[in-house]
């Protein structure tokens, strides 16, 4: 028998019970022995929820949960730091194994608590962090543990991909396909999080720790957002045979560990572009596997339980493994690389119509040997701003980004460019 | 330290002698102990091999490999019997954990071998046997352990695959994409096993095994080939806005287990048609996890050496997990279910072009109640056949079987009529 206390009882927390519930029989068969829900600690101790508590002790402060008695604690109530770090470090030092689906805990003090779970012998596991109902932590942990991994990128936010997706399939703009994905309870009430790439990035630094031996540092995560792309840049993005994704990325080159978030324009030929909707997709390249995909349900109270009861049955098997997958001391620190990948660019400068704009720009770029590959102005106006979308071949991001700043800073350019990569 | 022997050193076995070696220092990190090749064993000692076997000790009879003080035994032999049987046999019951590529293997005696395997509380592990580089055993036996699954489908044979696509592709000939999959080593001199569906039928057991809890039982598996399908099948799917995939698919209803491999059309917008060339993927659907797809390189030396080396370091990392999931003696017997699930029908027949073929044709489907979509005739000629191509509403497999068999025997109808399912 494996005992679990759950902290925290939202959405997730009460899939979780249900699940514990619904498949307990196969869970047993699969586990080895039943995994039985003995504590739980939320805020509100009236507040009605979905699932069965009966014969479930009710603990007021989850920083006790770790003295429930329970083998597990899983930690579901979300954020960096404040209760769920220290229910996971009580949990830790009290020797108990440790579960979450915190993903902003992980990718902030990861290593530490994998080093405070090596000092305990315990496992800490965090399936449920990244992409939810696909085991990729697994398969990057385990799966394709024989391998030297060169990349790892995908589609790691539902709500983003949602968004991108309706602006296409639908011709909104981005604040209309935000309220319909807020609708549908794709978007929460402050949507930041989501559409400013933080997300993302809080999962790429988990999988780039996996992929690579290396602390998980989300300070050394370049994040882009998606809030900047308008209905003119899907239809161009259309027009250059290709789809607007937030792709985190994540690459071992000689200059280092490279971290990007920020919308990308893929190929609608490749197999990424055809994730839609709340999908999300995670691609890992290793150097004797090759290249492999995962797609799935990203996110949602059951996906994410599904994740979060996986590990349990790891740990009911007996499972150690190091949780980033050499151990916590191996693990090196996750510094900033300057990118060194060049790639074609997309940049969309908004521009009063005034002679002279495009020569301008034009220098800009020149100054910084960058060179155009296609240029489109369309519409004409006196009085409002026009789109000038240029392309370039292959430019080095160092110099795209100086050239942006420059461009930005032009008396005839009315905002930011919106710049994005371009996959190959 | 984990030591190894390894029975059979064509390019699956110089693979994984390669990446023991290549990745030496990360293995021995992720596992928490070097793993070292200790002996091998193949039929030509003098052939010359792509790897390095300084330090090896060679010993001539495979089946003594359990003897020779290896924690390990690999087995790269192939065949359901005979020698690849014996090595397994011999290492389980010394006591050694027995890894494998074996598809055949272990779809014919896989229950067997998961018993001995728990008798002598040692592992025994076959990632590389189904979609090689993909980690999709992993996937079903721990990621999504805690769902109950209720489809596993997919492309699980790259030559297969690669011919499908030329065919399309290049409008070519079943014979022509044959011949030019052998000229690229993508398929083997004999190609039966992979053309006549009985390579996917191997690995579609062994998925099915995993997913239900059963035993895994080729001779429950209905399979059908690929070599009756012509380039008009090719056309009329890219009218029907589909594309041929030989697909292997297990379902659980409750009529019981259903499996089945066989060519279907999937349409042309869903992620899986878009899986190309030699490329393999695996759809698994679990009741919290969702769908979940993943796509890889499903055969060559070094996607299945990173499967082969993959579940060393799990039984490095003191990982044991049934083989199949849940223990041995708990797994239910997979007997051929009458399949109840109904779906849409493509069927063509060629036929001599007399008045009255589509009448009698017609006449017999209506007999068994298979009510018809579409009905196109192409082409007119005295002299040679032509095809009659129709599609149906949803129809029991049953009576679409026993329709065609009827239609197999009108006198106008020149040769077996080609049948395909639509996938919705």
């Amino acid at each position: 028998m494996l005992t679990v206390a759950i902290a925290g009882l939202g959405t997730v927390g009460a899939g979780v019970v249900r699940l514990l519930h619904q498949n307990a029989d196969l869970i047993a068969a699969r586990a080895g022995m039943p995994i039985a829900l003995r504590a739980v600690s939320a805020k509100d101790k009236k507040k009605k929820r979905d699932c069965d508590l009966f014969d479930v002790a009710w603990v007021d402060d989850p920083i006790a949960l770790a003295q429930s008695g329970a083998d597990v604690v899983v930690e579901l109530i979300g954020g960096a730091d404040g209760v769920a770090r220290s229910v996971a470090e009580s949990a830790l030092k009290s020797g108990k194994h440790f579960v979450t689906a915190n993903k902003a805990l992980i990718a902030a003090h990861g290593a530490e608590l994998a080093k405070l779970a090596e000092r305990n012998k315990v496992q800490l596991a965090f399936e449920a962090a990244v992409a939810a109902g696909i085991p990729v932590i697994k398969a990057l942990r385990e799966g394709l543990a024989a391998n030297k991994i060169s990349t790892v990128y995908g589609i790691l936010n539902g709500t983003s991909n949602y968004i991108l997706t309706r602006m296409r399939e639908g011709a909104l703009s981005f604040a209309a396909a935000l309220q319909e994905a807020q609708a549908h309870g794709f978007a929460e009430t402050d949507p930041s999080a989501d559409i400013d790439g933080y997300d993302s990035a809080n999962k790429l630094a988990i999988l780039a720790a996996l992929a690579f031996g290396v602390e998980p540092n989300l300070a050394a995560v370049q994040i882009d957002g998606i809030s900047g792309i308008t209905p003119v840049d899907l239809l161009f993005a259309e027009e250059l045979e290709c789809r607007i994704k937030l792709l985190g990325v994540a690459r071992m080159s000689e200059a280092g560990l490279e971290q990007h978030v920020g919308p990308v324009l893929v190929p609608a030929s490749s197999t990424l572009s055809q994730v839609d909707h709340v999908l999300n997709a995670v691609l890992l390249r290793g150097d004797f596997s090759g290249g492999v995909m995962l797609e799935g349900q990203g996110a949602g109270a059951h996906p994410t339980a599904s994740a979060v009861v996986a590990d349990l049955i790891d740990i009911a098997r007996g499972h150690r493994t190091p949780a980033f997958g050499v151990a916590a001391s191996h693990l090196k620190k996750a510094v900033a690389a300057k990118s060194a990948h060049k790639t074609h660019y997309y940049m969309r400068v908004q521009v009063m119509d005034k002679p002279g704009v495009v020569a301008d720009i034009s220098a800009i770029l020149r100054d910084e040997a960058i060179s155009i590959e296609s240029l489109l102005q369309r519409g004409k106006s006196a009085t409002e701003s026009v789109p000038v979308v240029i392309t370039t071949h292959a430019a080095e991001p160092s110099a795209m980004r100086r050239a942006v700043e420059k461009i930005a800073k032009l008396p005839t350019v009315v905002e930011k460019p919106c710049l994005m990569q371009i996959e190959d």
